[in-house]
């Protein structure tokens, strides 16, 4: 038994459930699901489908040939087929903020993420004994003003020997380069300690305490090039009041911050989302 | 340009998505929502369908004949088809609390709910006065112990002369009779003032103070013969602490019971809600 | 029996609640309700305390001289004493929108709200109807560029004549005066569709829709001459996903602003909420 | 400087307040909080204080002895003064889950919680590499119908040795004996994978699922002689659909469990809590 996830995104027009559900039917596939989504103010039109495939003789790489020439390039589809053997590969980057961390190796542990950790890059060494202590190779890769590019160059090597399919930045404290933005669009998790598009930036603790707020939030978004603006995956809040100082607020946030970042990991992992116009589709 | 609604369950088995969305292909039908979801404990398949067919020639009563033979009865299904043209027709029975009366009048005058309610039922004549400012006819039916049987049949006479649809108890404080439950299956929603299934029965905020819950909640469900047992549609909450008493906990609720009976109607009404095993499939 | 409520803030120091107490215990009053806060980084103290004073010959006047004497002018507070005998008097601003009018007035109605709701000011006739039902006067005061200030005299004229304590603008579409604002500073309450400060301005749904959040919300607030800006009072939120429209986001965020604004209104009718620095103390 | 942290709870009466606010006055203390709390249906009275004393001739311990005389003994009260400087010790009870174990373990660590774990009991050794890579010592104490006694007796030398305070069972899959429970009253905190009075006992997402509810909770409580029916200290609750199999809501649940347990132990370790009735009053 193979199993296979079509995600689809293209120009909406009449016949495209039947033209594709027919498809696999065809193919011997059995659909065990399918969601669909339609943009009205664009007129696009998005599918998540997966479907089993228990004959013998079964190709996934036949079936993505056959699905390009007789679907893809007919609706002129945007298109990837996913083949649920093989799990994805997640880098981790962190500062010195651990609370992530924890909660991501301890996750990784239980068995709850369907993922690989390969490694984990740090410009500091404080986190170092927590990934000795998960047995994770943690790579100290320092980066100042002069050994910027330097220092992301051997990023980008790690990246490719083992060959990483998306970035996790699990509270890491520099920004993103376009170079490595471009070498993985929509494929670099951040996690940003505010509700956004609330407070965006540096301190977002310390601006919501001075605004007042009694909600505070954080968001898990795909990185893009303009700070804290990417496409957003999953948000959360939590009430506060004025008896909770900046403290406070930063230890409520580490909570949020934790459970919504492995919300987006886990959302991602398992191709539940689809990225256009700098919003997500995310079929759950 | 006709739309049509499609509710389908039966047993699992493959193929059946590529079937419907192929037969509603050939009768020129455009499909513009599909979710699906299958009970993989009980092996059941559920499946909601939205088409739009803008044919002249297009007749929904052809079509269901035809889904009839060519694909209900050899999937075994048990399906509804609605056509958008007709809104349901809901009746209200309310006893003497006005607060979920007032507001979904109020969502009725303001175009919120896709529905008609031709009339209010009350065993109260306590407000009478909210109906007529509304200008909905108001049948005042008192129930007692020797006129039950009088008393439901006049409401029996009245559901059948409006031909509602389905029915609605905004905290009406009788019990529904197993007759009236028999001829509207799942067709007759209650709010129930608790986080079912905590607190079955009566006084369930008195039961929660007494309990020192930190979290109450309110529970709207289709009516079975079991006390407040039956499949839940919706459900909502919020915090409180030992500062709220019996009367903080009521006011409080009132928010909540509103809400949450009027999303439950909405979702009814909408075609949204699938019964089977005494739980409910929301497609939303 | 008489019950006040006295409200302070002033330079933190010690002994204050010490001398409070004892104060009131001289007076022979039995504290029932005291909270205090202290904004560590401003050096500020807050208090909100209730007592009952059960001897005949208690005069709240002259608690009031006795207080500032004793307690108010050493301690340099800023201070309010509330007689539980007057409910305060609340003027509803209402332009088209009658989600919110509806919610208030069935509350008021139901005895919920612990005020006097005297008139209904709008820019629009379209609501004169649901007022006529509810049984308030309503003045129907259209602005115009050329007519504002005259307006806004004929509002001053209404809240005077009544003797106003506070306005809620419920939904009402016209910016307030510098005027109106310091004649009544923080006493007019604005329920603004989004959390804030996120969204500011104008169609905040639209925008919430175009940056693809995943929840939504709404806050009350102070009006202040900043737009949007004032100090809040209370938030809400609700999840959304990207099969929601914006007509979806207008009609969900309804039930958030309606709870919402009512919350703001108890707090304040309750005199439950201090201000400073453009933020708020709950005292709940 | 000095700081003290006062628990009272006796039956209402006038002038409480006043008398133990003048009492620390005298002694030269500064009051930094004040709570309070009046059960009306019961007439008892609660009181939670934290006052700091910075002349260095104060003694807790005379301190102790002169409340007793002076307060405590006239207003009959129940009463607990802690003293900051002393961290409150606590012993951690695990079985095979592991998710809770690594949240906490990751919170000691980050220094987030204001306590200290001495040692960690298991019944069984799966969970002993975590303990060693945490470096906390891990007593492996199996518990069979023939050695229960024996096991108790080993596990209440380990808590006498250690001094412990308070008891936290990390999902501890065995019976609390009433012995032990005896010992430490209200100081045994379990979590409990439901939204309590909901789904008491073993099993609980099962049920849920069964039962087809909208939202599942986790509950932190103190253990007593009644299963799942002790004081309740937090809930927590998220929303669920049909769409969730039992491993989903596992899964869920984890997040939910992980927060409540570790909101509760931090609650209890600060001194937040005061128990009456089987509730709590919770002076967050």
């Amino acid at each position: 038994m193979q199993k296979i996830t079509i995600l689809i995104h293209c120009k909406d027009r009449p016949n495209i459930i039947a033209s594709v559900t027919n498809f696999i039917a065809k193919k011997d596939g059995n659909i065990v699901y399918i969601d669909q989504h339609v943009d009205r103010e664009q007129n696009i039109f998005f599918m998540r489908l997966e479907s089993e495939f228990s004959k013998e003789s079964f190709s996934a790489d036949a079936f993505r040939d056959a699905f390009r020439i007789n679907l893809a390039d007919i609706f002129d589809m945007k298109w990837r087929i996913y083949s649920s053997a093989r799990k994805p590969k997640m880098a981790l980057f962190v500062s010195k903020y651990d609370h992530c961390l924890y909660d991501l190796l301890g996750r990784y542990n239980s068995g709850e993420l369907n993922l690989e950790i390969p490694f984990i890059i740090s410009n500091h060494l404080d986190l170092k004994p927590i990934a000795d202590n998960f047995k994770i190779p943690y790579y100290f890769i320092p980066v100042t003003k002069e050994t910027k590019a330097e220092a992301e160059q051997k990023q980008l090597d790690l990246l490719e020997k083992y060959q990483i399919n998306f970035i996790v930045l699990a509270r890491y404290m520099q920004i993103i380069s376009e170079k490595l933005i471009a070498e993985f669009p929509n494929k670099i998790i951040n996690i940003h300690h505010s509700f956004l598009p609330a407070f965006v930036g540096a301190k977002p603790y310390h601006s919501a305490f001075k605004r007042g707020v009694k909600i505070i939030g954080a968001t898990s978004h795909y990185v893009t090039e303009e700070l804290d603006a990417g496409p957003i995956i999953d948000q959360g809040v939590t009430r506060v009041s004025h008896s909770h100082s900046i403290e406070d607020l930063i230890s409520k946030g580490r909570d949020l911050e934790k459970i919504v970042l492995a919300n987006a990991i886990k959302l991602h992992a398992n191709r539940k989302v689809m990225v256009y116009n700098n919003k997500t589709v995310i079929f759950s």
